[in-house]
């Protein structure tokens, strides 16, 4: 009909920086939100449910679907492998559901080569505002420590340039409400709500 | 110092979309943003204060302001001149305010010339969802008159082209709510946080 298509956010940033906290938090308030569901090769545990914890495949039909590009990103973890269905996605967005992934780096630009139309969000440590309060502060910090975290501050820097936002975590539900803030001003982007229109008039 | 710079949001959209509602009722929630001061060539009125509510200037005045390309819009009504110039606009943006111009849809498109770097959004009026929503319905309209409407909505349509958001007016304070996404998610934007920290780091 006409309803509006869903956006696929994807959520990631260096390891450690809260991205679980706060993606939990975010589902609480915004149980619109589709979580996308994985399909991995490890075994199904107790009380594990069949597309809703994960899908679950053997090691074959997942690298036959690795081969027909049937995944958005896939990586190996002790032996298994985990990987996000372009099916399960796509089969939300259409439907007019947000489907949120939260994921590491890696796999971030994984989803960013085969699904670019996502908005990727890059969580981003307080640590490297802290740097910046240090480096304008009193200055009484070695030379060798001071150079290590410029080190340090350049290689997270790096990292989100490939993301459309940078949401700083230094208060859970200050970036929980970012974040909210993002997902409802891409629905507010011209060129989504133009094309709904163009479509309804063309209809 | 290290202080993000302000933004400048230009709120517009058709005639009688309720711009003026709107943004009156986002400035009683967000009384950081800086409302954009006009000049104009009209007489100041008893309550009126110079640089709150317009700075006045003569007619040599303000015709040697568009000479100069001081002004990021403006247009003449009974007479007299009115205008956005541009300089308080930038000493707010330098201070790391967020500016707000509220502004006809002609205005718009002349600020959009002279400072792209703003952030444009669309009011769009609710007719549109109606609209929309009888296509759908029952089909018991002439064909004239949805003809007519069509018309109407495809004039609407083509002037969002040039804003980066659209946002229907359909409910005064859904509109604001978005308003403030777009202003929150705006300052979350890669571009601007990564140009900020490399500015950290190089400093």
């Amino acid at each position: 009909m006409f309803e509006e298509k869903g956006i696929l956010f994807i959520l990631s940033g260096p390891s450690g920086v809260g991205k679980g906290t706060v993606r939990q938090r975010l589902f609480e308030q915004e149980t619109h939100l589709k979580y996308s569901v994985s399909a991995t090769t490890r075994e199904k545990r107790a009380g594990e449910q069949e597309g809703i914890d994960y899908f679950y495949t053997t090691k074959e039909q997942f690298e036959a679907m690795i081969q027909n590009g049937e995944l958005l990103e896939h990586a190996q973890y002790v032996e298994n492998y985990y990987g996000t269905p372009r099916a399960y996605v796509e089969e939300q967005l259409e439907k007019g559901n947000d489907v949120f992934l939260e994921i590491e780096v890696q796999g971030a630009l994984q989803v960013k080569e085969n699904f670019p139309e996502g908005v990727f969000i890059f969580l981003f440590p307080p640590s490297l505002e802290e740097l910046k309060n240090r480096i304008i502060g009193r200055g009484t910090e070695s030379d060798e420590l001071v150079r290590n975290r410029l080190k340090e501050a350049e290689k997270e820097i790096s990292m989100m340039s490939e993301y459309d936002y940078v949401v700083v975590n230094d208060d859970v539900d200050q970036a929980v409400q970012k974040i909210k803030a993002v997902i409802t001003s891409e629905h507010c982007k011209r060129e989504r709500i133009e094309a709904e229109y163009k479509k309804i008039l063309e209809g």
